[in-house]
């Protein structure tokens, strides 16, 4: 999804940047790690977790004065991941493979997440003591309609539950650390078209809490404890507790810190949720592979998609991370295209940004490829600039590194790429200068992943004047354990182009001759999911994306 | 879908009965209708209509002294429907296809909605004079989110306007029948990721209207309209009206009469909507058949699911009408089971209800098959009982009949079937009066479908005591051009049953022993649309149903 996918204005307010420091309550070594093998599946309290250590800010690295820095970082005794990320031998492939599947095995580990958010909350809290409450999203009838509307659990309450039902609660006490899931109690009247729901003890076997009670409980709960613990606080979301419920059986309500606290959580992911994220990757990466081969037969962007969405349903991926895009020609030009119903008679290529959510996790990936199976000479130049962008930011990524530079850098590569195939001319230094170039590369490099697909704590600047960093989705240093997408991209729209060509400051870089060759490219987005590690990263991106394996692919070998 | 698919208790309230009487101003002759061929495509002012007539109930059929009674019916020059309805051959399927798709190239015949909605206000309110005022769906962002939550159109909106954008209001002028549509005007902003919306032109060649403004303007226009006809009356909807619009411009507003007055509106389909009730079918027809074809290869529910969507969506049919049910095994007992991912391994039976929308109106299809291409005796022996009840109930299908007595009547072929095959035993009057039959029926035989799957209309009985009828959300005289599901079911449910058998009222006629044979065939439903006419109906479902033929299907034949 492109980083600038929605418009900043449109986007919910920001959390408030909240400086991390000091290590988690995470008891686990780094030696443990993946890609390691796990013989069997662990219990939850016994599963391996990253270790979060606090280290400096890497001192080569300019600060940005606006920019909070996230100090805590990965420990990592894993093969350095530029070069991990280049193997592509099967036996790699599959060692990953059963390793995550064995990791999920386990059970979402919502308790250490709920710790995690307490540990953050007395940094800003530190005499903090009550209850943590929740609520997950309530079943929604559609409009003037009888069916519900199609659920999306609310990611707050997931982060903390690992629980995907609709109609539940949570109450986690700080002090003693014991969390309460509660979920809808029978209704008899909805057995007989539902069948039985999840009970007590099926719950109690499937999420990761303490103690699980109906809903009918609420409030007797929250009396009971606040009638215990006097004086102390309910920690809470606005504008997420039913009316019904009653916080005001604390003296204390706080509806301000829970919210941002989870969304600082959240930036660095457990080795569960990279797990979910490399399944999600994994399934659309067949799923991107699939829409490759439909090329040799498809007649519309249509049967692309029927063919993307075959792959993911059939392995039980059914909900896509964001809309899909299949945009043929000239389409690819445009960033949101949400049409995907074109034929594809005369079209170039095809640009694919799609992918597959596991259990609420986010995968996100973008592949351009030729329609008949062949890059022409145009479209692979351009598909190379794009590609060595990609490459050579994701070759700068390492915990406490500024996404800004990096997003700088893209930007260099691609001035360097339009000078060499003449679309440019001029001093490089002038064209960044002038931010040319942003007339092909309009949209940010990446942004945070994870249970949204543009994941919290990204901390966009929705007031940034400067053209380069408008639509930049995450402005931080980037910790150890965050995921973040890379996915530059080079696009030929009327649109946006023709006012730079318009404006002397603009047009004296640009060679409207070589410049009218690529219109029919269309555009060329590549990007990938990256987990940032301490020494570098790793792709969980294995969709293929190598001229040869997508003309291979093409012809089904 | 299943004809009790919600509960009645959570839908919307049924709209108040509202008598028709007198021809509609529809000009167009009963000798024109389809299944004609039509050369080539008509402008909207030309295209053929059903002509509506007036004529008495039909003597034979009983009164419900608690239903109104539809007396507006189809006049109806084509074959009788019984015999059409039975035509397979090749030739006649592709000629129904070229005649929906032509009639398809026309306009949504949006004006003369508009005009039937007025005519059936005015035979409320005879001097009503003033606007109908609607709106559509606004955009609107996913909770704590930056992606759009998933768009359907507002059906009062769409059956005025045929419009299927975010963000439009209409107007149509009840003495001049001047219709206004007002568009979203463009924002660069979105231009850059969106490329350009709809302009002005292009949506007055794309809809029935007769003048398209900017959505800036609506203000302008009502407070225009009420100074040059003061006294004059809004008709609009409650709770669907934008705060910043102002509708205190006009002296009256009337927020309670439009509303249901649609929804009379809607239950009488013309041509154009009877083609896009056709056009979802083919295509769900279609993909009903893959999934019958891929059960040869698929391991789970979800491969099946994946099928279906495949199909739908290579055929530009993007929406499902409701969610899909795979349900294989006991799971068919379920009735709205929505797992969908279950392996299939040791599995009987599929049941497939699944179908997809074309253009907002929906399409509502069941299928239950071997999973081995092959029915089992037992299973065979209910699929025929099932098939018999919804061949049965199809042929009391005419204009004007009660709906009730069709079901009631599917309830007596099921209680002679299953005391053939010595599931009940004893006396067939006294097993209907003791309703033993709901044990295994215990859903309505079916329902209205158009705009929404569940169509508005049905005037179903939430406060019904008989169980029988507790479910049946069609409680009318059915008019000719009403499109009506036939769906009845036989399962196997635990729930359901159990409480059956340990009721001596109902256990003297169950043969429990002969019973206990069943639990895995699941249940068996098999539901096609029914197109309603003066003598008869017509059947627009085409998805294979013969067990010979499905079974031919799984072979590949």
């Amino acid at each position: 999804m492109s980083a600038a996918a929605r418009r900043l204005g449109a986007c919910a307010p920001a959390a408030a940047p909240i400086r991390l420091a000091g290590p988690l309550n995470l008891n686990l070594s780094a030696a443990k790690r993946l890609p390691l093998r796990i013989p069997r599946p662990s219990p939850i309290s016994s599963l391996r977790t990253y270790e979060y250590t606090t280290r400096p800010a890497v001192a080569a690295v300019p600060l940005h004065s606006y920019e909070p820095l996230h100090r805590r970082t990965f420990a990592s005794a894993a093969p350095v991941a530029t070069s991990r990320s280049k193997l592509r031998a099967p036996a790699a492939a599959a060692m990953v493979a059963e390793d995550f599947e064995t990791v999920l095995k386990g059970k979402y580990p919502a308790k250490e997440h709920a710790k995690r958010v307490v540990q953050l909350i007395r940094e800003k809290v530190p005499d903090a003591n009550g209850l943590l409450y929740l609520e997950g999203r309530m079943t929604k009838l559609q409009e003037d309609n009888d069916s519900p509307e199609h659920f999306r659990q609310r990611r707050y309450f997931y982060y903390l539950t690992g629980c995907n039902l609709a109609d539940c609660y949570y109450a986690f006490d700080i002090q003693s650390s014991k969390s309460i899931l509660f979920i809808p109690p029978i209704d008899p009247d909805d057995v007989i078209w539902s069948g039985l729901p999840l009970s007590i003890d099926e719950a109690l076997a499937k999420y990761d809490v303490d103690e699980v009670k109906f809903s009918t409980d609420v409030n007797n709960v929250l009396s009971s404890f606040s009638s215990a613990n006097p004086g102390s606080t309910v920690f809470a979301i606005k504008g997420q507790v039913s009316e019904h419920v009653k916080l005001s059986a604390f003296q204390k309500q706080d509806l301000s810190v829970l919210k941002p606290t989870i969304e600082v959580a959240r930036v660095v992911k457990d080795e569960f949720e990279i797990a979910l994220i490399r399944k999600a990757n994994q399934i659309s990466g067949w799923a991107h592979k699939a829409v490759i081969e439909r090329t040799r037969t498809a007649k519309t962007e249509s049967e692309l998609e029927a063919a993307f969405l075959e792959k993911c349903v059939s392995h039980d991926a059914k909900e896509m991370a964001y809309h899909p895009i299949l945009a043929s020609g000239r389409a690819a030009a445009t960033l949101h295209y949400v049409d995907n119903s074109q034929p594809l008679a005369g079209k170039l290529n095809l640009l694919v940004d799609a992918g597959a959510e596991w259990n609420n996790y986010a995968s996100d990936i973008t592949r351009t490829f030729p329609l008949n199976g062949k890059f022409t000479p145009d479209s692979r130049a351009l598909y190379d600039i794009v590609l060595k962008m990609q490459i050579e930011s994701m070759a700068q990524i390492k915990a406490g590194v500024l996404w800004d530079d990096i997003h700088l850098h893209a930007h260099k590569v691609a001035i360097d790429g339009l000078l060499s195939i003449g679309i440019l001319k001029g001093d490089k230094d002038d064209i960044l200068k002038a931010r040319t170039s942003a007339a092909f590369f309009p949209h940010g490099l990446g942004h945070y992943l994870g249970l949204d697909t543009h994941d919290v704590g990204g901390n966009p600047n929705g007031e940034e004047k400067d053209i380069l960093f408008r639509y930049l989705r995450l402005r931080a240093r980037i910790p150890a354990g965050s995921v973040v997408t890379v996915e530059p991209g080079l696009y030929f729209c009327e649109f946006i182009i023709k006012p730079y060509l318009e404006d002397p400051k603009h047009s004296q870089f640009i060679d409207k001759a070589v410049l009218d060759r690529f219109w029919d490219v269309g555009g060329v987005r590549i990007e990938d999911n990256i987990l940032v590690t301490e020494n570098g990263y790793e792709n969980l991106t294995d969709a293929i994306k190598e001229a040869a394996d997508i003309e291979a692919a093409y012809r089904g070998e």
